[in-house]
């Protein structure tokens, strides 16, 4: 058992003179604690040995208990509106009861040190529900780490009574591949442009969405919305058909005005009777659970030579050596290994 | 020696009796005999043992004759007019003497089978030209392994006199990422859009680029063209200053009427004689033997396992159980680890 967070933790068991015990940690998450789920996702990401062997623990008692959730992915370019879109969705949620877990996948966030829900006052309504959890993107190394522990983290939110995870990432790259990989239900924001509606999103992105939301869909804007929308179904209608057999509906909203909202959770309540029914839900789940092992298999390999300072350490003599003109890359490279598999 | 293009072409040498080495293959090489550079490709992206073998051995021969080029990456949204503008420039820069090799990182085309430089006759001049070679995507597996390929078929070029390598990708995602760790000078092709020039293109992109070039200006286009590249011009002043001290023109361009390809081929020109100068040239070459050292030794760690006909079929086995539901991805992936490890 450790991590720092986790000590504290403990500390304050520890008043009420109660010994530490995986079943106690557990018996709290699944009552819902946010403290103790917001510490468990801390071991989740740590590096530290021992919190590895803490986390392992807990994604194995999680795993039961979870998968009874919506997991909705949320992509779409910077300025889309996507804070506000999940603060006003978020709000149409747990009015209904539900209770909602937002996770994001940012892979500009390990390289600026920013992060798209590092700033929690960008939800100010939601941030203070006690019927939401918000967590902003895992720290790591690789955004497949990063997406990786993002996935882990659905189990344990899942298992702590959440049931609709909302998974934030920034619609223009190799992360919504990620998160498309870990939700059942993909969503895409997207502005009313002025003619060039299907530019900037690329079409691989386009056709992994289960809905298309245009949103800012508000004054003079409304219009322009409504014919862009018109414009993306027509668009649609040429993308083959998708292994759900779900129609993807093209959507619009308001987060000023909380319009749309309403039509926007219809469609994913239609997805899921629709899929549930068809078995693609479940079959989805499996397909995501594949490539998943293959991920965490890759990580679990390379983290022998990425993961010990031995090996970091001559690499960094390489590299120097490379640097300075003395070997190639490419012979570099076959030195590591040959020292590495000695 | 192996690979069934190279047999043929051995079948060839033998018609003249000669036998096959090394030296000689290389000796084509360098003379810049096309064919001979083809099959040398294709070697290199051989998953075969004893290509592999061959592929080190010629890469080896290559790198003290390679370097003396300048490698340019031209990345840009689908129907930006990337082909186009490759024809164009490609002209041009032959007719100054240079000989152009023209490669690509197409992370769709390993997906769907198609490939950004799969159809040459999008290239119809270029392609009949003696001073070029066409290489369309290499195959392979995963992003990271096709963008390597490209990086060693690099040196091949530039053994074989090759002094303009120009690397294509789309502007949509991680391919990009590749390409700019391996070009000297990165160029972004863009549209001129209505108002929201800004949106579509990653930010993180447009940061990388060494000069943004906006296309299809000519007729009624030519004035918006204008308009957004003094738009791009005020956003680029907003970015952080480049680690080269270049400063990033913003240029127009029309591949129909030919116009503004000697601006581009002046910036590239300025680019090289500044950054020579002021040591960047060399520096970043530098960085990036130590990033492509590190791809290079992850794809060998990995490559025990994924490039192993019994591993792959222990996977497949773990895969039919997740699937099945006995056991967790995260009990799979732990399972082949303990077996790997044995």
């Amino acid at each position: 058992m450790n991590s720092d967070h986790l000590d504290k933790w403990i500390g304050r068991r520890k008043e009420r003179r109660e010994n530490f015990s995986l079943v106690s940690l557990f018996t709290l998450l699944i009552q819902g604690d946010i403290t103790v789920l917001s510490t468990c996702l801390t071991v989740l990401e740590s590096t530290r040995t021992d919190d590895q062997v803490l986390a392992k623990q807990l994604i194995e008692s999680a795993l039961p208990l979870s998968g009874n959730s919506i997991r909705i992915g949320i992509t779409g370019v910077p300025g889309v509106g996507k804070s506000t879109f999940i603060e006003s969705f978020g709000k149409l949620l747990t009015d209904q009861g539900h209770k909602v877990a937002v996770l994001a996948i940012d892979p500009s966030s390990s390289e600026n040190g920013g992060s798209i829900l590092g700033d929690k006052t960008r939800m100010t309504e939601l941030s203070v529900n006690p019927k939401v959890f918000i967590r902003p993107t895992a720290a790591g190394a690789t955004l497949g780490g990063v997406a990786r522990k993002t996935r882990e983290s659905i189990y344990l939110c899942e298992a702590a009574g959440f049931d609709v995870i909302l998974i934030e990432t920034v619609g223009v790259g190799q992360s919504e591949t990620y998160v498309h990989s870990m939700v059942d239900f993909f969503l895409l924001l997207m502005l009313s442009g002025a003619g060039d509606e299907l530019q900037g999103i690329k079409r691989g992105i386009m056709e992994m969405a289960d809905a298309l939301v245009i949103t800012k869909a508000d004054g003079d804007n409304e219009m322009k919305s409504k014919i862009a929308a018109t414009a993306y179904k027509n668009a649609i209608h040429l993308f083959p058909p998708k292994k759900s057999n779900w129609i993807v509906p093209v959507l619009t909203c308001s987060s000023i005005n909380n319009s749309g909202m309403q039509e926007v959770n219809k469609s994913i309540e239609g997805f899921s009777i629709t899929t549930k029914a068809n078995g693609w839900f479940a079959e989805h789940r499996k397909i995501q659970d594949s490539f998943w092992l293959k991920e965490t298999l890759r990580d679990k390999i390379l983290n022998e030579f990425f993961g010990d300072e031995k090996w970091l350490a001559a690499l960094e003599q390489q590299e120097k050596m490379v640097y300075e003109g003395a070997i190639s890359s490419f012979q570099a490279a076959d030195n590591l290994y040959k020292q590495f598999k000695g």
